[in-house]
């Protein structure tokens, strides 16, 4: 019987130990996409309790509340922090089996050495020895990003935002890179008129130009991503529900630009054409500027209507989408590679039933010098658990080059997740280490092997992107 | 080398012995979702042999006959009872690795105590043994039930149907409850105009009122809900291809219900008006009545027209769709979240790579104080065997949570389909088991997970229906 | 610590091993689809060096290479054979857990008797000692078959081609036999009217007729057909995107024929129409002259527009696209079976979600008296690796009869890739040999394993194809 979440969890042989404690243990964290909030980091937030730090945003968490039958009243109500976090105490047991029940007690152990299990026994006593260490000054957000040697962070970024955090960040002298990330999504979002013509007028603002016309648009979001670029910024990043590549002219473009600026609905083949026409001067910018592009692609979101009302978006009412863009992504692909503007390009799949068609379709834009410069992203919100992370890391093993991977991110909005590097590091050298002492990789290659897990969990980022 | 099929049959890890012996093995049988003949029940059936009861409808052993190559005269045609056992005897070693080989000699063991392997060499005093037990009286229908320790049946019923059987096996005081479950899918069947006229025909007679509007039809759907109620049915089931969530407006449905009854064909956009109207009442009026509504949704059905022509359905000619519905059922459960007419709800996938959509999607409903209120129900038709068993647990142990899962269910037309309810104990004492020994789940809260194996068995499903 | 790749490779039980040495390794291969180059075989083609015989045509290794950063001109461009060479050595070691891992491993020990691992350090010694091998008269492309006891090779053959090196090579006395399969997707290319045309042209000049109308076609088309019979043919194969079951009638198909032998552009609902009746017509005469007709289904081609351009089909840019065609495919099989027409079939799927569905789809035309006729095939392409072949003899397991399996095929163009049945036999032997020591499988039943493993092996193709 092996103890609970020992030194050795995850680790099911000798060699898998040995990759895990003698490489990948050590290694600093590259969080490559996050979505920490940059004002925390600039201000060096300190936590009122735990119940902020855990249940003050986390939808993961909120679900299993909802699921465990617990009124909203005690999720996103007004009970107090010590009823939340008692419910949340309450919950846990239940959980067992999901990946919260191992987040919830490697935080516990690796942020505040608890090594208690959480449930109504413990509740009281976990949340007074929290919250008591979250008074020290070494648990401020800061203090949390020293702790897990954390070296760079990139945020996700309105490209209408001032970026003034990520300044203040930079010019406080802070060690840890805390960089930007380019997300465009609004300014293709024509879906609502008035909210975008909203949003172009912020645009506009932050760009010190006028947007009367879709190459005005352009030149808008130019001066942006160049401003971005500045500040260190590396990568970008689109939320989809399916990719677009349809045929279009500039001039419709323009049209369909000035037509949702006027305040009209488009329709659905004016949508598809906007959309493939900004997606591909997204991708033409960040080939310009040499980024890596990602895109999230295939859920369904706000699916309750009721409680979008109540409590607007990410609030844990997404879903998994059952996408069907295959075509339409490697068209999308294609017409970059064709004029030459394939930026390096990470692909993430909501649906774990398109692993597979991923893992094929960056093979087909694959060229060098960029060694793995189409990358299947690693296992994505709710696949982003150790099932998920294993299937990800299979698929892309048999369709790809896994040794060319660039690994985990936390795509988190809390101070707390980074533990999630240490959950993917021990599987990768659990999947590694069967595999050779099962015969299937030779002994003979171990520093190969060795390199493969110093690579996948921090060089292949470094050399990658570059920050 | 472990024994064939022991009593440690499924477990293999000291933990999974312990927890299936001590907790689950004991626990009675709540079968809340089968298609048992509830005739059959009424009339305490004797079977003439086990031909009849294993062969006379089981359209899983009659695919695996036709996929050894055996001739259909030996499966459904005027073959003698003993040359169709004779066939399946010689067929059973061909289905190693199937979940019917399992099936068969757990039936064997548990109802008629027989350990000997069936092949051709057994086949004879198989037979004969089989028969002569079956002519012992606790051979019969209800006997068999009284062997499994079952305490709860729910029959799959049309809403015309008299539901006599029902009444005279409650009257006769037959100790296992079998209650009717509400299947009205006949009465959204709107493609087969004359088809459909009758039926109408027939559910005015059983409601005792006239139906010529959209309206009556409703009002005399509720006068057999109620009905149905009086009787202790708790559940309605539907089976779907896929969703429906399409625009109308009342006066629409009720024209489109009156085109069909005057024999003209509905329109593509009519047939989905109509169904997702209808389908949106069945669950008004489950939430009205405090059941629970289950869908079964995805099959292909009757692809073999010359199979079709001569033996009718559900004769083992059904498939796995590919449905792509997860927007359509999304918005199809957020209208009745919005107007708070939400039931108790499972959903039921037949194609397992839509297990991650459906194990994300339930979370989007979850609402107290019912903890687990929207299922993920366990694998159903194809997916009955162990893999799409653990399939189904690791996806809603991984994207929701597992404790609260109601568990089993035989969906069987056979009084010898029990031992499934073995089968999915063993292989969830296995799953947890094989955590608890990996250091995943922690040994600390045995007593807790002890109780999750109990819940999931029985308890969850006990205290969810309220029979 | 199991040693890399011994003699017990991938078998990891006793039972497995004795099931694999004892049963599956001595038996000959039947390697019943292939892209052998015909002319190779009737010459004997002796190979330059190892750079031909394994970069020469490879879009595997093509992909890795691009996936590993190198650059197009040591892949398909002008380096040298020992340039090239070099590079795949340095890539090999980025390739673990990748299949092409394994292959290579594979190849250089039963070809070239090496056990050295391929990497920058033994790659001149591998290199030399390869190529001295490759001079010898034994490495020839026919004393490769014979090192590998292949004893039936089906090639895949156009309808127009004269099939001149198949009879070279059977007059040869070559004790191998060499055999032709049917596979006429250009004679279903409409979509491009120019090269339609063309194709035409060259099929009426093999066949001896001219082709004016669809009935024209037909007949060349048959005449095709039998001369492949005299030469042995028992196959068709056909590469296919999506099923195509229509509505049409004669008249409109061949004024679509005609249409487009005028130049014209079909329509989309013309194209569906045409492929529609021509597929149906293909399994006709698969039917009337006893043949086994296989699918392979769902790849989408050509990706990279810039590299199709460069090197033409085939060259490393295919991918797995997410076909939806699981109720065409229904329906075409249906209509078949409906006029007592459905051939053999074995059903290949490139998207391995569609797994169960195709596990499920050909249980709806299984009959007797050949068991096993409708088949699902073996994991293709991209699922040719140990998941693929483990997930599809699962899928099939359960959902069919393993037993009934035709198992393995190369699918290759390459002469050294025989140790892919080697590899799919130790996968079988690996997952029979562990239920049977977990006491999922009867030890007592250990005779009709061994028979099975044997049938799946070698002798249900033997029975199914009657070469």
């Amino acid at each position: 019987m092996k103890p609970f979440m020992d030194k050795d969890f995850l680790l099911q042989t000798e060699t898998a130990r040995k990759l895990y404690h003698e490489e990948a243990e050590g290694l600093p964290i590259i969080d490559y996409h996050c979505h920490l909030n940059p004002r925390e980091v600039a201000e060096d937030h300190r936590f009122a309790n735990i119940t902020e730090l855990w249940l003050g945003g986390d939808h993961y968490k909120w679900r299993a509340l909802r699921s465990n039958g617990v009124d909203e009243h005690f999720i996103t109500g007004d009970a107090s922090d010590w009823e939340k976090f008692e419910k949340w105490a309450e919950t846990v047991p239940y959980c067992m089996r999901n990946p919260i029940y191992h987040w919830t007690h490697l935080e516990l152990r690796t942020a505040f050495g608890i090594q208690k299990l959480l449930n109504p026994s413990t509740a009281r006593e976990i949340y007074e020895e929290c919250n008591e260490k979250l008074r020290q000054p070494e648990y401020s957000a800061r203090g949390l990003m020293r702790r897990y040697r954390v070296e760079v962070v990139c945020t996700t970024d309105d490209p209408a935002d001032s970026l003034e955090y990520h300044k203040q960040t930079a010019q406080s002298g802070f060690e840890i890179k805390v960089l930007p990330t380019w997300r465009p999504d609004k300014a293709m979002a024509i879906e609502n008129p008035k909210a975008y013509r909203a949003y172009i007028e912020q645009l506009s603002q932050a760009a010190g130009c006028e947007i009367h016309s879709y190459a005005d648009l352009l030149d808008a979001l130019q001066k942006r991503h160049d401003y971005f670029a500045s500040l260190g910024c590396r990568l970008s990043d689109h939320g989809l529900t399916e990719f677009y590549a349809d045929e279009f002219t500039e001039t419709e473009v323009d049209s369909i630009f000035r037509k949702v600026m006027d305040g009209q609905q488009p329709t659905e083949k004016e949508l598809g054409q906007f959309r493939s026409a900004l997606l591909l001067e997204f991708g033409r910018q960040d080939a310009r500027a040499g980024w890596t592009q990602q895109f999230h692609y295939g859920p369904i979101r706000n699916n309750n209507s009721r409680m979008m009302q109540l409590l607007g978006p990410d609030s844990g009412f997404d879903s998994i989408g059952t996408p069907n863009t295959a075509l339409q992504m490697a068209r999308f692909l294609d017409r970059l590679c064709l004029e030459g503007n394939l930026p390096q390009t990470i692909l993430y799949n909501i649906n774990p039933a398109d692993n597979e068609m991923l893992a094929a379709m960056i093979g087909n834009f694959q060229e060098g010098p960029v060694p793995g410069k189409i990358q299947f992203g690693s296992g994505w919100w709710f696949n982003d658990q150790k099932e998920g992370m294993e299937r990800q890391m299979n698929t892309l093993s048999l369709l790809g080059l896994l040794s060319r991977f660039v690994g985990m991110l936390t795509d988190s909005r809390s101070f707390l997740s980074y533990p999630r590097h240490e959950y993917f590091r021990r599987t990768l050298c659990n999947l590694l280490g069967r595999d050779v002492e099962n015969g299937e990789l030779p002994e003979e290659e171990m520093p190969r092997i060795r390199e493969m897990v110093r690579d996948i969990c921090y060089w292949n980022a470094k050399r990658y992107f570059r920050f």
